[in-house]
């Protein structure tokens, strides 16, 4: 039988209060596994707001502060302090809350992308090991139990040397200037001073990124991109390509877009090997398609108890029972609770809380983008390297 | 904005404690949006496996009861009592225990089926009427959000009348003789004792059955069947083939199956009108193909703003984000805890606190099970009516 | 090397002519592997619509024939007679050309059904079996390769004993009553004059009910059956429901409507097993799902080198490379080729000239229908028997 | 009524003898619609084999020739020459045969690449301008009706103004060398000598290139490619990612590769506009998805009668009857048919016979192969343009 931990966890929130799209996820997921208690938050910048969030999510009305240095403060101060905080506000804002829940001793979840600035990342993470401190990124989809069972299909040979990885990452939803009309999710999204250099790609593309790396382990050699911006007005891109050499020899190709009318949430993974491929789909995320050299495809469903630990820890209900995006973002946040477990009681962890995405995935992510831009902008010229590959 | 109550529901389970399959699903359903703190059980026969469990779940150890006798004298003498009992206990034992809460005023959530006998199904519904009480099935699958939108869609005529209705609940699980090796989730299902009459008529077969009423607001005329035991040694049914003859004409099949291998849990239902048809697979929830007379299949997925009340209360991220079983079994806690505090309240319950399934539901699929088996035992003479349709 | 007959065979055709849907079929099936030559027909009843179509088809205008029976008569009489006749007129007229066609020593390929009564059926399949003579049936969908592979894996025991059989055949085309506006496909199908006493069932029922029975190769006990008329104004039945007891136990459930909005050509056929399950979809038919126990289901496309010998030799382009509905008929008409001329010399047929559908096919299909139709007109009273299984 | 001509046109054919593959896709195409008799061949270089196959397919023994310079001479000495020849034969000897022919005055039908060097694909584009000749390239897969819809589609505006096209065409058979194993088809795809400058870009991208231009009528203004050999001892790519971008502002995406495990043959097209999207896969292409923005998805299947005349005149079966790769290869046929006989009456050619493949559009795939394998080298430096967009 096994045994939970003698008290959960206490979790803090800076942003992610009314009207928040991730902050609601970042909560749904806390709870679901019941590793975590939300006690405290600086849920809005409007402090009246911001109070009325805690009180309807029951927090106590002395842990809801108006903004997240009085919220370090405060939690200091007491007995009962949080455990980790997650970050849920915009982009640029990420590295500043960050380093101060972090050099207050506290572990950090924050949204991806970690900062807007390489510089930032590469201090950021460089502070999370020197700390000591948990940093959990969230790169929903490495969340997914199939994509660990994947990763272990890849890592187990399953596959062969891996020759070829095609993955993209194409949504509807901003194919219009919905920007301009009072959509806040698209606002700070088109908005370079609040997002960095990426639009498509920074926004989606990483999390394409990420994953392709994360299924298959291979690091990026050089990246070639043309990136588009297509609806007027906008100023970051809107349409990425990108073909991507990995070392080894793979070749990748990398398409992102918020442009791809018809394309809901169409992440897709399909990777190549000498001896077989696989392909997973975000909409269909408990199967995964394998097929052997010259054989027959294969559906494998989540479930199955011949997956590997990755995917079993991560797995709450038998084949058939769809899991999705929320069971993925919880499997994170079950990771991360793991991992800073372990940490306190200084001893290795558990399944679940191995290869979860941390401050260096988000590092790699802020590089990816750099280097996208970066090539896009010396086209003709061509080929770039990522910084941390 | 929204307002949230001032305190949670208190939350208490009968079964479901270590090796439980369903009490695991209640509790992430009870979690996921808030509304529930279990604070109580007896949730197991021996009561130090319970004890255990109750402490690793948080419970405190002066709630954690031996038996559900216990559990309602201890709860009664409580200022903090609980609000409503989660019944997860074996089929047989459904009808004693739900009487045992209602008798003492609290509120009951009990999986179904509701009973073993229609005696019993009958008095429960009688009594939940005459107490006040909640009294809450969980017949999961109408806990979808697209399941709501696709009885909207019936509603307003967008089929016109109904004609034909194909229902199927296939699983593979029970294709050998697992009972026999140990599997105690099989044993119980093909025993009468335990499960009653029906075997996979029973388990599954009143899911369809269930679904096929819900999405369509007819009710079963009279009914044709054909059951079989594939499986040596099993007493009970593990396939059942039913012709239905709804009210106003419709006709429907109806196919229940424990033993078709390569299907997980393959719910499905077609409807068809004079107007149009939809279509919904368990196993990809998040979506409805509805297809207009002589036009076009159009692919209708979750989270759009046009599919009804119903889906969008219970619809937590937009269309692309797999929602799945544990989101649609919330749906039904959420719904529940609404009825509930409608009830405590003296008021009507909001959209997700309507529609969802109560003890006349259990009813219907105590009778439609019974209807089966008498119309198989009556063959070749035909046709049966339901008792409650 | 292959080798090539030295002629090819010498076709005449009944019926057909301009606005058939059906002759023109026959014609694409006849030419495409070169195995016939058209050089014969009674295209029309309009003796110069007949004649001009003859034209249009580069037949010799003394070989078009204003009637069958001056066509029997005229080729008769010639040195380079036909070798066979294809019988595309409405149903109740091919028992009397049938007849003709072998009374005078040709080979007879005939659309289904073969008669519009059981006594005709049992008369032409008598004379066949009599006279010597080939008399094929186009059961078109035991053309499709995929399902000569899913035969062959029923009888090579990869499924183990059968147990569920599950068929259906929905479409849309008659969800109204175009039949009163002029539809002339519609109308004979409806006339029970022109149809004999099923509609659905006897027009698309009847593949469902061959289908099942070609792959699995049993024989049908027992069935019961519930027939609906939904377009006001139409006698026969556009929608069946049948409940099915094979030989040896297993159950089978079979669907037919021309009522079932959204499906255009929807017959799928899925088998279970004691060891597996396989599907097979009409519309996509060039794949077969292979589900073993507990295992991994796996696509199986058209095309592989293992699937057998009466597949191969139905198979004209590799994997990927979509075979159709005409490349199915083809195969029809390349099997009766070879059928005929083992016939005309006196040897056994090669692969592709046994397991071909014959009177002895026509005959179980017009059975079917006369059980399905006399089990549902004593309803409540159950289970009938069709008198050849 | 539709009138046919007088006559069938006479073909010829060079190559495709025992053992081809695509000359015997030729063969099936020129039969299906009865537009064509063949008459004459050298199909071999092994002059035996030649003449059994002739005698074989029913071909006189004095039309059995022995090479294409033989052909041409006996040919232009008969009354009832051949109005056509069909070029098989291996890419490289193409442009000599196919020039010889069009001197002879013949119409031309060839096989695609239309040549292997850029300048022979201009000569004999010149050539087929000034000669009057028709010079038909088969690039298969716009033979499909549903591309002619999609084309359609675009032209109409449905899309609005294109912004991304995202083509591939993966297939798995070459995943490992099975050219030094015996392999003939294999074998010449992989000799550059025979093959041209191109592997799996010329053998396969080519045809996506099409594929895309054609249905979006867009032509590349530059493209940026990464070409890789994973195949060991291979000496052309056998994997090709290339980035293109398209006058107007559209960007594209292409990916052919000969080692992508589980793709049978899978060309896929998406085109992404302003107001809407369409996708189609080769393995089903009797049906496109229509996604119009913030709409619902829509199934549009083959046989409707709203998708256009060029949709039309290519469907012979109503929507669910699959159609296939030889249907499409037989509507180039029929096409090429119309278009030759417009020629030789000096007419217009009705719908089949427009938009059919010419030496122009074997001029532009030549010219695509040479950008691509010219991007490549030049890398890490970019972007090249096109010759013929």
């Amino acid at each position: 039988m096994s045994t939970a931990p003698n008290r959960k966890l206490r979790l803090g929130m800076v942003g992610g209060g009314f009207g928040a799209y991730i902050g609601g996820i970042h909560r749904f997921a806390a709870r679901l596994d019941n590793h975590y208690e939300l006690v405290a938050g600086a849920f809005d910048v409007n402090a009246d707001r911001g109070h009325q969030f805690a009180a309807e999510n029951y927090i106590a009305a002395d842990r809801s502060y108006t903004d997240y240095k009085a919220m370090v403060a405060g939690e200091l101060a007491r007995e009962d302090k949080i455990d980790v905080v997650a970050i849920c506000t915009p982009n640029h804002t990420h590295f500043a809350i960050a380093k101060a829940f972090i050099d207050a001793g506290f572990h950090v979840i924050c949204e991806k992308p970690m900062t807007t600035t390489l510089e930032d990342a590469e201090a950021l993470h460089a502070l999370a090991k020197s700390s000591g401190r948990f940093v959990g990124v969230t790169y929903t989809y490495c969340g997914y139990p199939m994509i660990h069972a994947a990763r272990a299909m890849v890592a187990a040979g399953d596959l062969g040397s891996i020759r070829v990885i095609q993955v993209e990452y194409p949504l509807e939803w901003m194919a219009t200037a919905i920007e301009s009309e009072g959509n806040q999710q698209a606002k700070w999204r088109t908005d370079p001073k609040l997002s960095g250099r990426g639009g498509s790609i920074g926004d989606i593309g990483t999390h394409a990124y990420h994953l392709a790396g994360f299924v298959t382990g291979l690091k990026a050699e050089a990246l070639c991109a043309d990136l588009t911006t297509f609806v007027p007005g906008r100023s970051l891109d809107d349409n990425a390509h990108v073909m991507i050499r990995y070392e080894g020899g793979a070749r990748g190709l990398l398409w992102s877009s918020q442009v791809a009318i018809g394309c809901s949430n169409g992440l897709r993974l399909r990777v190549f090997g000498e001896k077989a491929s696989i392909q997973w789909h975000q909409e269909a995320p408990n199967e995964i398609t394998f097929s052997p050299l010259f054989g027959k495809p294969e559906t494998i469903k989540r479930g199955r108890d011949d997956l590997g630990d990755g995917a079993t820890v991560r797995t709450r209900t038998p084949p058939g029972h769809p899991e999705g995006y929320i069971e993925a973002f919880a499997n994170l946040y079950s990771g991360f609770a793991e991992a800073m477990r372990a940490i306190n009681e200084g001893r290795s962890p558990s399944a679940i809380g191995v290869n979860v995405p941390t401050s260096y995935d988000g590092l790699k992510g802020v590089a990816f983008v750099d280097a996208v831009v970066d090539s896009h902008e010396k086209a003709p010229f061509g080929w770039t390297k990522p910084a941390h590959a």
